[in-house]
């Protein structure tokens, strides 16, 4: 492993996380959120969603939220954009770039989008369009691609043409997600392994459910082949839509901690993040799962006592 | 990766979960998890610890509980030895394997046996000659070798020093503890890496806490060092005793979940393990810690929806 090899951490609470929270936040409470964010050294932001207000009442503030945080220099600020009406509203709030929704697989496309895969990823020609002619930077994503919670294993045929159609389409940057935590190290390395193989020209970006508690395993296993650009979330906020009370989104505190303790760095100051993640974990208890929070850094050491109990 | 090689996971429930325990469970109770746990088909399981009843109140009946268990051919039976009086009680319980206590680092060793780590190693050797002449197999540990709480890192030349000693005594099976979790896959590499070069004679195991969120990539990491051992206890019983509502011990279905996932066989039926953390969940729901047992299985996959909430 080469230490002293810096990743990029994305932080995605106030789009995944608030997402998830039933009640609505204030404007000027996401703001202040995500200013604290932006503080903490994030080098890249997934701000928000430019969907229907009625899709999600959650992030119907989209545009004034980007128009009221502090931008600084160097933290780009990504939004989701399912449609042209979203990439409008995101090219006017002046995003940094914008990144699609896509299933890999038809049932989850459906469930989600409303339209099987291909069909969505048609959809996206006249987006990837007015992107370009906007100087807008695209992404693209593979959610459930390293297992569908309907279809489980996606076959790799279907993975390789997904790419090529992304490739076709002029987008070479993609986030894989592992959106209901079915990956496991020998999967993250075969799919990566294989896509990078066949299509070098690509990038890819890791978005990990700590679901079955294997994300920082997959975390390691995508920097192993390669990753250095990972999605989480502060206070680990936003949830697994399967199982009422499993872990969703690995938490930005655990994986900057996990990775800074092997020598890798994020450029993310930890400590922000966790006086950061216990307000949320404060203000909302029931979304929060985070180990850091909870256990602190390795580097928190305690006290030897005089008498002590047994231990395991 | 070789896929398809074979771990064995040894379940320390009965000892290290059961002894994390505040309220005493009745000697039929235990002897009847203990069972159930023997028809999952662990290899090994730790049953008990041959401590003094006042020092752990919950094991007192270690005997009773050895003497009323239904062995089985093939299924290792270990206990914990903290002393002669507690090896002549294993002895005469007949258990398989007697696993001495040691801690890396004098400020732990104190706290937790009352003397530096090398003089509790010598306190070892009256031990080592008993179990011999009783043809009794003995294992040794090192707790808090990959960090201690009071101390941090453990240097290398310690850790050298103290499998030199174990060696001396004719030990050659080491369980290495990341009592507190504070591993991760790189640590875990560079020790490993180091001691089994050093001393090719030793075999490891792993015993983890998933403390910090990293023990499933811990135990990767030891697989791809070559140990093929690993404890682990159902329903995750078995605390962190240094943050009241910290992770411990890593779950054995999490464990047997994940490396099943990657190929790696571990002989144990896992759906016998998870109907059997359900129950001690539902029995101790506030000693519980398990993704498994929320999430489900990998494999068990859920109808699609017909309508549905965007996902992350």
């Amino acid at each position: 492993m080469n230490l002293k090899d810096e990743v990029i951490i994305s932080e995605v609470c106030p789009r995944d996380g608030f997402q998830s929270l039933a009640d609505i936040i204030p404007t000027e409470e996401k703001v202040e959120w995500i200013n604290a964010m932006i503080d903490c050294g994030f080098k890249q932001i997934e701000v928000t969603s430019f969907v229907h207000p009625k899709a999600i009442p959650q992030l119907r503030d989209a545009g004034e939220v980007l128009q009221k945080i502090n931008r600084k220099q160097g933290v780009k600020l990504r939004a989701l954009v399912p449609n042209l009406r979203g990439l409008e509203r995101a090219i006017e709030a002046k995003v940094d770039k914008v990144k699609l929704m896509l299933s890999a697989t038809d049932s989850h496309s459906i469930s989600n989008a409303n339209s099987k895969t291909f069909d969505a990823m048609k959809g996206f020609e006249p987006l990837v369009k007015r992107a370009t002619e906007a100087s807008m930077a695209v992404s693209g994503s593979i959610s459930v691609i390293f297992g569908c919670p309907y279809e489980g294993d996606v076959p790799l045929e279907r993975i390789e043409e997904i790419c090529k159609r992304y490739i076709d389409m002029g987008i070479y940057q993609l986030s894989l997600a592992d959106t209901t935590g079915m990956a496991n190290p020998v999967k993250i390395k075969r799919i990566i392994g294989h896509i990078s193989n066949k299509f070098p020209e690509l990038s890819f970006s890791l978005h990990l459910h700590n679901t079955r508690g294997m994300a920082f395993a997959n975390a390691v296993a995508g920097y192993e082949m390669g990753v250095r650009d990972f999605d989480s979330a502060i206070a680990g906020l936003g949830g697994c839509p399967y199982a009422p009370n499993a872990t969703g989104n690995i938490a930005s505190e655990d994986l900057i901690h996990g990775f800074e303790e092997m020598g890798i760095l994020t450029g993310v100051d930890l400590d922000k993040v966790i006086k950061l993640g216990k307000e949320l974990e404060i203000k909302y208890p029931q979304y929060s799962d985070s180990f850091i929070l909870k256990a602190g850094k390795c580097s928190d050491l305690h006290l030897a006592p005089k008498t002590q109990e047994k231990l395991g």
